[in-house]
């Protein structure tokens, strides 16, 4: 089952030529997640070439505008590229009268149904959940109301053993059945699917965290996901900053995934202050290993 | 004197690879004016090189999004930028709450002078004037309220006359003021200006209206300008589209600037539904010979 992130912005507040503020696309057999929406993620979405109109899912860390300045574009060029499909946004208290505020000034009706869900939650909670995968929310400590999102998928990915095949010679209606985790009858006997299928591979997780101050008591929502993404702002010589500006440093965030023992973690929202992005790297890499750096355009594959 | 127009997006209202959103930006000797605020205008004023905190006034049309939703991310990123000269800020009622209403979530305090000039004019009026130049405000008809730009600089180019170096033993800082227009004394005698100088180039103009429908009534101001922009989103064969959208086509585009007798039209906005954007300009200049098609990072000199 695919499972891949693509890194539309990487920065920080600030755009610049290499990186644009803060979006993620994660990618799913049939549909998209994005993760927030900094201002011309829309313009990545193409440069990139994926299509805005697969998205169903809008999470929205917080409503500092290199997070959210590129929803209204988004919204308005989906509705003009003949989306009729449903889409829920969530976000912070706000996120809809923000939105809403706007359209009512640009004569925007709406074709398809737009679902804000505004967060309060002081706990994680669940704030989608379907056969596939559910979603979850959990407060951030940053300078405004900040959420974290959790993604959690449900399905194994498992494959038809070879033997079982001509044993039972099953069709290719048998195949689909049993992909999905169904027994099927042979003779009226029943063949239960584990001795049909083996686990491809398990279910997948993936944390999304920005903007942050260094918090521990995330840990266990984010512990043993295969991807973290967590912001690495400051280094750790500039810890005054990020304290002060309520953002971590790389060395933070690496302790937050070894803590965690995340498989992999992904920093970015790094300073436009810093020139050396090996040097954060380095940071977060020495306090856990299997991290790397968010570059606009990067593919991970978890 | 320095008068380049830039083009940071031509396009309509679906962003694309090769064309962004309204955004034009207007180069004069020491300070810049934006007219409209696609979103990402802010990246292609990166992307193309220019300092966006030399930009003094901001003229917006009307407030559909595709020209004016980069307009809280350039004010984002001037304020984290260091800015700390006034800006002003003109378009229709509406655009300061549209404006403050993002901020107020945003945590956003402007560290400059932000000055909202909110229209509603029913004819031209002057709405800044200086020594140098002034800006006019007049309405264009569009679906919504929409104004157009006409910007009239007030100096003519000045050169000094090679033979009045060397007979009067001009110093540099004789030049500088003679080069604005000043008379100087020589042996108690006054020297009259018109002696020691050429006249280069006349004071220029340039107006800019977008979104429009087709409309006789802006001949009058638009007529002689240096450089007319007009909006020519569809084709002739398209006209009632045109007049059902309020907007113009290539060909009336044309017939505005032929009525004006304006030395130059730049056309743009083209509808995304149009593959061969040489039918557009051939419609045009069929109409008014010296018709220009605007592209992204297009140099216009006048």
């Amino acid at each position: 089952m695919l499972h891949q992130l693509v890194v539309l912005g990487s920065g920080g507040a600030l755009p610049d030529l290499k990186r644009n503020t803060s979006s993620y696309l994660l990618l799913l057999e049939k549909e998209y997640i994005l993760f927030d929406c900094g201002e011309a993620a829309q313009h990545n979405l193409i440069k990139y070439g994926y299509n805005k109109n697969k998205i169903n899912h809008i999470c929205i860390t917080h409503l500092h505008g290199d997070h959210v300045y590129g929803l209204i574009g988004l919204l308005s060029s989906m509705s003009m590229s003949g989306r009729q499909y449903p889409l829920i946004i969530y976000g912070p208290i706000g996120i809809e009268s923000f939105i809403l505020h706007q359209f009512s000034f640009t004569e925007f009706v709406s074709p398809f149904l737009i679902n804000f869900v505004e967060l309060s939650n002081n706990e994680k909670c669940v704030i989608f959940d379907c056969k596939s995968y559910s979603i979850s929310a959990f407060p951030l400590k940053h300078r405004i109301p900040t959420f974290g999102y959790l993604y959690q998928s449900k399905q194994m990915d498992l494959n038809i053993k070879k033997e079982a095949i001509e044993k039972y010679t099953l069709t290719v209606e048998d195949i689909l059945c049993i992909k999905k985790g169904e027994s099927i009858f042979r003779n009226s006997k029943l063949i239960p699917n584990e001795e049909l299928v083996f686990v491809k591979s398990q279910p997948k997780s993936f944390a999304f965290c920005s903007d942050t101050i260094f918090d521990e008591e995330i840990v266990p929502i984010i512990s043993n996901v295969d991807l973290l993404f967590h912001e690495a702002t400051f280094l750790e010589i500039d810890i005054s900053h990020a304290i002060k500006k309520m953002h971590s440093t790389a060395n933070q965030a690496g302790e937050i995934a070894k803590k965690g023992n995340v498989k992999m973690l992904l920093i970015g929202h790094i300073s436009a202050r810093y020139d050396d992005f090996d040097a954060v790297l380095f940071e977060a890499t020495i306090r856990f290993k299997n991290t790397i750096l968010a570059t606009d355009g990067l593919i991970v594959d978890f």
